[in-house]
């Protein structure tokens, strides 16, 4: 399936809502239904390059019961519904390719109950990371998953987003207890107790945890919280190389050093964060790194990183010394989207990321290193190297045919290099429109039986249609 | 649905094997093919109070190849499949309620590839983890999920089994990276590549965690290794009462200490221990404690446990010193199934388990304590209380039906408890046949999007029958 033809296909009469629907959706939501145009629009796109396919309405729901009756007027009226967080969606995830009606959860944003004793918390889906954790600022407690964005949690859920810190605390498939979500009929389930380990029956939380609104709207969730660590340390390390970087990594993850963050940023993209976070870093490839623990434990870990980096040439080694150094290291860190953006205003970033195992991370970076030098426009390499993760930004001019196909290419060679290294299409990004045709070259069968599971929970396919799985006979 | 009930129900004629299948299944496996009675007899049974149902013929297959083959010829005819590991299972997961052919996996014993750099293994379903942990001796490395039992692999993914090490390293859900499955029409699958985090769509490695065969049959895996800890200590508490035990563990995980292992036996289990396993252990309520790290942090976190135990007045706090004590102290743990059945030899161990979140933990053991001493027969109280999981070991006379009308009205209380606690009917011990009826208490709705799952991906009903759900129709 070509994302880019998808517009074209989709007819102006097929994309429109009953009046019926209109009116019993009105009657629900009053001026929390919208039909106005820039609203649409700005419900049919993300953060990367897909182009703009709007809704035909939007409408802003403030509870779990108003999302089912929602879902219940559309199942019957068999209009699509695609549920929108903040749109810092990077794979064309919101984009409306059947037309219908986009389902925004921003507005339900109560933390429902912070189970302290527990380490764990039950919130609305649109409550963001940042919400959630100025919220426990004064609990010694933090929820842990960090991607880049101020993306809400409930959108996090449905891509298994990560971040940073992934590679001490896990990704939403580690961190979501329990789900409550809206089913393609209107029923609402609950996934889970609270209860730290279940093994009773078919584990629906990881089933909805990564499927992008196609088989429900997650409403409410309950995610694991952790404590604070008593000490925490920075460093920055400096190379004349990315192979250098990238072993260091390596050696630390293999000595299991248990390091709380391990990002990688290459000399282009520390050039582009230079200028937009107004940092005076070195312009080399480099590592932040950050460990959390007690003081003993976070000075012994640091050390012997600094063994295995100075063992890979590091040029240069800087602890970072305040908590406002480290804040303002991992702000920049996860403003690197929009810094490199920045480095061509009127071109737009499309950001892919890839995931393979540690050991055959140097090949991949090494082989793609080699890609990048030779395109004809920016690119940054920038990833959670620790668990093998990483992106790149092509900062490509979208107005540009022959960029586009160049980008295109490019990308879909990294994407066949990670799945021949035993890796994945998508670390933590989703597939959206964006990975749909690596899927069957990553999963092979097993694509057959997520198609399976799809039409038994979304038999009318009204959910989120036309991400994840290609329909069968257009392959 | 009533377990007792399902022998009769199963008619001579409905389940047999026709002869046509026999043929082609012979013609593959030859003498690894059985109809023998002792052998069909020994399959139709796990460890628990179940009673045997045995299959209509058992297979020894030595590769995921020849499942395929095995799955084909069954699905062909119709007939029903019951994978089988070690024989551990503690729910009946291993009735042949509808007869069929048992797929004993434990000759698939192969060690694929140990990947130390990744810290992963490949391996077969038939590899127990005492097997794999003796492959692994010289690397540094250990595979960390440790139910009672000698359970395979395979087994244990199939029932998202955990054990001590839980609260620490997780349980089988966090701990298999990807699954190689027979599906029921016999075709391959490949859950996930060996990357450590993917967002490429619907998660069935998780889907296939924990669903005890239903969906399909767990051929390979590829598992989380972890390196062995620098330095290893423990300890054994002694209590007065079980609330002080119980108040001890909430402050050990609120504290956020990350302790390996925490287990309650209560007075009665270290009665039946101290017999079997011949240790000298005080008579009481009894925690027995682990910790990893490096030699000052373990030190630090057994001084900080002790301050705990000591506000929750423990009577004695026992470091245990040699590795080999701890050694003895952890099989004897192991052993603790074995221990309680020896205190009655005629009787069975009907064991049954439940998780709550960890607030609620002593609430959930205090009135259940209170059923415990009003019994009639012996009862054992043992947990991986960390995680808010503990078991009871009930030992029944199975023979007389008031010991078992009374084992089953007090192991309903349990469930009901657990689930009003916002916990879990089961913690690690699977749903099977025992659980099934509280399924509908504990999901709700949620049940019905498991039946559309079983229902996609198993049209004919063919895997493991009458398991995890039951029949709409007969709720």
């Amino acid at each position: 399936m070509d994302a880019d033809a998808a517009p074209a296909r989709r007819s102006e009469t097929d994309s429109r809502i009953p009046r019926a629907a209109i009116d019993a959706l009105i009657s629900i939501l009053a001026d929390r239904f919208s039909l106005n145009r820039a609203e649409r629009d700005q419900h049919g796109r993300g953060e990367s390059y897909h182009p703009t396919i709007p809704p035909d309405a939007v409408c802003y729901p403030l509870s779990t019961d108003e999302v089912s009756q929602i879902v219940r007027i559309c199942a019957a009226h068999r209009v699509a519904v695609i549920p929108f967080g903040a749109g810092t969606s990077l794979e064309g995830h919101v984009a409306a390719l059947q037309g219908g009606l986009c389902i925004d959860l921003s507005r339900m944003t109560r933390i429902v109950a912070v189970h302290a004793d527990d380490l764990d918390a039950t919130i609305e889906a649109g409550v963001t990371r940042q919400q959630l954790n100025e919220y426990l600022r004064d609990t010694g407690l933090f929820f842990a998953v960090d991607p880049g964005g101020e993306s809400t949690i409930g959108g996090m859920a449905a891509t298994r987003a990560s971040g940073t810190n992934a590679v001490r605390y896990g990704t939403m498939r580690d961190n979501v207890i329990s789900i409550t979500a809206v089913m393609p009929d209107g029923q609402v389930i609950r996934t889970a107790s609270r209860a730290r380990k279940s093994s009773a029956g078919y584990d629906l939380t990881r089933l909805l945890v990564g499927s992008e609104g196609t088989l429900g709207i997650i409403t409410e969730l309950t995610v694991r919280l952790y404590g604070i660590p008593e000490a925490i340390s920075a460093a920055v390390c400096s190379y004349a190389t990315v192979e250098d970087a990238v072993a260091t990594v390596v050696g630390v993850i293999q000595c299991n050093i248990p390091i709380a963050r391990i990002e990688l940023l290459d000399a282009r993209t520390i050039k582009a964060v230079n200028s937009y976070s107004t940092m005076g870093l070195k312009e080399g490839p480099t590592l932040f790194l950050e460990f959390h623990g007690s003081p003993t434990s976070t000075a012994e870990h640091l050390m012997l990183t600094q063994d295995i980096a100075q063992s890979n040439n590091v040029v240069q080694f800087d602890a970072a010394g305040t908590a406002d150094d480290r804040s303002k290291l991992w702000r920049a860190r996860h403003d690197v989207h929009y810094a490199i953006q920045s480095m061509r205003p009127n071109a737009k970033v499309w950001s892919t990321d890839v995931c393979v195992p540690i050991s055959n991370l140097p090949q991949c970076i090494a082989e793609t290193q080699a890609d990048i030098d030779a395109a004809s426009f920016f690119i940054a390499t920038v990833g959670h190297v620790g668990d093998g993760n990483f992106h790149l930004g092509l900062v490509v001019d979208q107005s540009n045919p022959d960029e586009m196909a160049e980008a295109e290419i490019l990308n879909e060679r990294l994407m066949r290099r990670a799945i021949a290294l035993d890796g994945t299409c998508t670390g933590e990004h989703g597939v959206g429109l964006g990975k749909i045709k690596f899927m069957e070259l990553e999963h092979g069968p097993a694509v057959d039986v997520m198609r399976a599971v799809k039409a038994a929970i979304d038999p009318n396919g009204i959910m989120n249609p036309g991400k994840i799985l290609a329909a069968k006979e257009s392959r």
